[in-house]
């Protein structure tokens, strides 16, 4: 099924109907491999990458031409280009996650009730997960690893500009897989890069259980606008550091430097800083920041601070850099801090730095944000960094998965109930 | 805010939006009061319940009589009549829900990293929950009772059969609460009947953060057809019974009549009963269900168990009868009633009925349902049973909750990440 390209005739909407049912069958067989069947296997497609290294390789260099020919920004190049170190390391992750501990069939909770019944809920697989992701092709490895070792099956649509690596990455681990007896079409690779294809994966409600988007905000936004299938995703990454009266002043200036500097570009980054009225040491924080080639943007009494800091406008609140930039404000107190993170903050990643425990867990309970830090990095939001092993992304929704979401989140349960012969009075 | 009208310039869309930013409110002080002050507001809520029978039960009179009126079955005004008793019921309810375990605040994990840091997940409540629900009014307050308790805020909408019970219900509720300070807003009634505030709620996303609907089947698929909010929620009840050769015949009829004629009418009754070829004591099964006045719909095979089975057409196997009408069929080994299951089953609730453990473990593990039992009756299928005191429904979807849906259902979690100053590498 992988390796047939859409007929002439067949519109996209077909097209993916009938991968999804190849994949959902796929997902029934692949649910009756146990733990080490399917580590197994993970371990095979791992082993079977390396040794197509030369393939992908070559396959990448096709894309990066293009790319190059193109026009793709730099940023976008070095997100595509694998190197026999990169593609090592694509490989050495898909071990890791076989080696993740499978969370397929643990027992959430038993009950026996009055009656004799033992009512118990188990974890199982979703069932069929879409993925959408951009140029990065160590993605096509990563989410189907991810997705197999949780039992799932996967159907992955990577971006035009990795198609020719996507398609050799594809081909290395389902020739590892298959060798172990894995069902073949458990991941598999939507062959057209015809973006009706993408739509036709967002309304395919009943057919693909759960999409999860990996790439940037516009594609975010448009997953989430036009899926009919539940979404696992967030769109920004609008993360607050508030600075306590009560903080430690070193540990403040330190904190804030690492959670904006040590990578701008990844949704946990700070992009506000809160500097409570209170606060002594402010100046020293702000000046560590601009020191390092930070832009800020401050409120009036922030401007006050240093003049280095540019005054900031009204969006600047609302606004993911991804970049050395920074909007700063000072608060007066923690109720001022958690209205500004209550208005402006994404719901991703917010955190406070205090040595005043009270205050501290007023905020760590008070903040409705998927990831809640008390004296930390935001930069820390990240599964690996959990302890997840892995992470196919972080939620920024309400339901079923918030925050990193690794193998757990892939799962869902159903009730057993175990009787011998009750009826219902 | 509850007391007032949508006015007259106002669109379905500002009232749903301003009642959901009111409800998002409330639901931020709810979220500050412990589990014995949502408790003891719970207990008042439905002593004023109890103290305003008079007012309720005459509001409701004028509801059936313009039932009554209107030509309304008597099914419709048998769930929309209240009498003493059946209020009272309401209330007793109410107060079973304030005594049941708060589920928010439950710590869901701790890990503690190399570096120090402690993540833990911890269980809070999902927000503000929207209620589409139709001719019965003990919605009102089953559903405000089960959000309350768990912390979040309810949207109510109810059908215009039963406007003025809910009106009277909602306002003895509200009385209640509020008399010890809980947040007025918490649980607010549609004040319109205007059909398009259905709408209005349905596409409130990111204000309201889940839909639950309540009442027949065409409410339910024009929920599921139109949100783009979250909904929590089934749409049939096709459960199925499967009789395996070594099915004890005594348990086996036992638990087919239960399944089937216990009530008729409710979600978790059977529609289809599978009866293996070798199997013994079909023929007293199917003639305990003739008997009992059951009508049965046989393939050629089950047609031959008995002269009053009449043959089936192809859509009865996949029919919600919600009457005693039963589909039967005789199927040829575990694999094809597996079989048979996978193609026709709503997911809800599917059982076999065997004395030998290892198929029943199988069909546990391979039917792909919400619920599925062993040698009991479909009917149990019901959160009072499991155990969880009450249901705000049955969900049949994957994501989320997944079966009998309670106060755990309600909730969602947040990351804790507690530090001493932690950066990252």
């Amino acid at each position: 099924m992988n390796a047939e390209p859409r007929t002439q005739t067949e519109s996209p909407d077909v097209l993916i109907s009938r991968l999804a049912h190849a994949g959902r069958a796929a997902q029934r067989a692949l649910a009756l491999l146990d733990s080490a069947a399917k580590s197994r296997a993970l371990h095979a497609a791992a082993a079977s990458l390396r040794a197509a290294e030369a393939e992908v390789l070559a396959a990448n260099a096709r894309d990066v031409a293009a790319g190059q020919a193109n026009g793709l920004s730099g940023a976008m190049l070095d997100r595509l280009r694998l190197d026999p170190a990169r593609l090592a390391g694509i490989a050495d992750a898909v071990d890791q996650v076989a080696d993740l501990p499978d969370p397929v069939g643990a027992v959430l909770g038993t009950d026996t009730r009055p009656n004799g019944l033992v009512m118990s809920r188990v974890r199982i697989p979703i069932g069929l997960i879409g993925i959408i992701y951009e140029s990065r092709p160590n993605v096509t490895a990563d989410a189907a690893a991810l997705c197999f070792r949780s039992g799932n099956a996967a159907l992955l649509r990577g971006g035009s500009e990795a198609v020719h690596s996507n398609r050799a990455i594809h081909a290395a681990l389902i020739a590892g897989l298959t060798s172990t007896g894995a069902p073949t079409d458990a991941i598999q690779l939507v062959p057209t890069q015809d973006r009706a294809a993408v739509g036709a994966m967002l309304t395919a409600a009943g057919l693909i259980d759960m999409i999860v988007p990996r790439g940037g905000k516009s594609l975010v936004a448009r997953v989430q606008a036009d899926a009919r299938v539940p979404v696992l995703a967030h769109l920004d990454g609008i993360c607050h550091t508030y600075i306590h009266a009560a903080a430690d002043p070193a540990k403040a200036a330190a904190i804030a430097l690492n959670a904006k500097m040590r990578r701008t570009g990844i949704c946990g980054s700070m992009e506000t800083l809160l500097l409570d009225a209170q606060f002594p040491a402010s100046q020293a924080v702000v000046a560590g920041l601009l020191d390092a080639c930070c832009e800020l943007r401050g409120d009036a009494r922030a401007c006050a601070l240093d003049a280095r800091i540019l005054p900031a406008a009204a969006n600047d609140w609302d606004t993911e850099y991804l970049d050395a930039i920074l909007s700063v404000a000072v608060v007066d107190g923690l109720d001022a801090a958690l209205a500004h993170i209550a208005r402006h903050s994404s719901h991703h990643t917010d955190a406070i730095v205090s040595e005043d425990v009270a205050s501290a867990e007023r905020f760590l309970a008070e903040v409705d944000s998927a990831i809640v830090m008390h004296n930390a990095s935001t930069q820390f939001a990240d599964g690996g960094e959990f302890g997840l092993g892995a992470e196919i992304g972080i939620a920024t929704g309400r339901l079923h998965a918030r925050g990193p979401v690794a193998l757990e989140g892939l799962t869902t349960y159903k009730w057993l109930v175990r009787g011998d012969g009750q009826t219902r009075p």
